[in-house]
């Protein structure tokens, strides 16, 4: 059988084709992401970037991420969580039945306000097929970071945070913007442990943002020094307001650049922590594939 | 003695001219807040301005607010926390002794951090001579919200929360902004209060925040809500991270709209509230000025 993955989110646009043990054969990366694609264009969009892949009368494609979203190919209904393998792979939605299907994101509830996930939660699989565990607690940073929590190969519950997004709005449209420089350059790693130090100390965001003011102003913060320390302050918030106990091990899953902050801050809790990159999609999409019953 | 008052904040002027008692006989507004002054014709503004009230040769004139900034017309260094009317009195920056001073800026230090006000000092010691109090917890709020401790007549320490900007920051430029409509209508008491209650169990406003687009997602808050429910969010957070014993009294100090939804916030926190409006600056000003020793 001919195997395709494709990870279409809201910017991005990458495939991959597998062979039968789901070992990678080939990739592709598009500029595609479905912000870019008018309603009613996706099925050409994926014929012309992907159909010599699914020539074989036998290609079976999957699909996760915004693909699924309102605004995406074919809405993908959220799957309550708990939720394991067999309930995403038992409630995909077929594009075309038996062909190309997408995965649906997962939901969760906390007091009585909901959460989403999409896509991250094929992430999630993936890294328990890398690992070859079934439990874990799992970080995907980002615009909107999600803390995953997973149990005998099911995600039990998860969280989302929007750690990214206040990074950007800080960094470019608060005051504090006036004491930063034009442009982010290299991490300053003192600066950045500064910045998630005082913020686990600190009760909130809100109070603990001022001090790239009030340091400024003080001129105990450099001008390159400010960006770095900004990034520590809204991670440090963010592992502040998780409940860790010393001895579990998290898992965070991204890109090199942001999971090497992850690593940094989560030293300062004192929390094991490892690693790994992208090809966690194609696990998952792999293992989610694997539990289709034809 | 001729008395002037002046408030002179960032994007607004005001200034009162008072009687030997310190009642209010005149009243003026502008809209030339120190942004609007270019660098060395801060002294032909106040004199276009308030020249007449200044013509008296005895005329005396305090002024509070950015003015003395770095920005501002001359720069009044901060007075160091715990600080009383004798000490701001004796910390003023002559523009022109005898006649014209700046009301310094306080400044206190948390844990290894400072942090700074600006005029909200001058609002304080306004309350309490207008309350006839000498101790007790104030809140400012706004773009920059102080909550301020006060005992014996002394600010003994204060701290800085950035909820009005975070609202503005949320409320325009981040994710949550695509789920709002476009202009605030009426506040809708029942979700402002929903948001309070969210961020009081909630960790932090990072996760929190998110709440108002999966609300949104699954029609759990209606169109004209989201706004109010947002400004409870970030009031929340402001009120989460407050240590307040449930028989200690708050002092809500600024403008009606503002105060009323701390009022309602804080009930929920079974703190007991009193709110005060604009006429603390004058008082403060006032009460400063009877400190000078000439």
């Amino acid at each position: 059988m001919a195997w395709i993955a494709v990870d279409w989110g809201s910017s991005s646009l990458r495939g991959a084709r597998f062979d039968d043990a789901g070992a990678v054969l080939e990739e592709r990366a598009f500029a595609r992401g479905i912000l870019t694609v008018p309603k009613g264009e996706f099925g050409a969009v994926f014929n012309q970037l992907f159909g010599d892949w699914m020539a074989p009368s036998d290609a079976r494609c999957l699909i996760s991420g915004m693909a699924g979203s309102q605004q995406g190919w074919i809405e993908a209904p959220y799957c309550a969580c708990s939720a394991n393998l067999d309930d995403v792979a038992a409630r995909l939605a077929w594009v075309e039945p038996g062909r190309i299907a997408i995965v649906p994101g997962l939901s969760c509830e906390h007091t009585g306000v909901p959460d989403v996930m999409r896509g991250e939660e094929t992430q999630v699989f993936g890294a328990l097929r890398l690992l070859d565990i079934d439990a874990g607690i799992f970080v995907l940073p980002g615009t909107h970071s999600k803390w995953v929590r997973v149990q005998g190969g099911r995600i039990e519950s998860f969280e989302t945070l929007m750690t990214g997004e206040f990074y950007a709005l800080l960094r470019q449209h608060s005051i504090l913007a006036r004491s930063l420089p034009p442009n982010d350059a290299e991490l300053v790693d003192t600066a950045f442990d500064a910045g998630i130090a005082h913020a686990l100390r600190s009760p909130g965001l809100l109070q603990a943002a001022f001090s790239v003011r009030t340091l400024s102003l003080f001129d105990r913060l450099r001008l390159n020094e400010r960006p770095s320390y900004l990034s520590g302050l809204v991670i440090g918030e963010e592992l502040r307001t998780r409940q860790l106990k010393g001895d579990e091990q998290v898992v965070v899953i991204g890109a090199e650049v942001l999971t090497k902050r992850y690593e940094r801050a989560l030293a300062q809790r004192d929390v094991r922590v490892r690693s790994i990159g992208a090809q966690a999609t194609w696990n998952g999409l792999f293992s989610i594939a694997t539990r289709i019953r034809a």
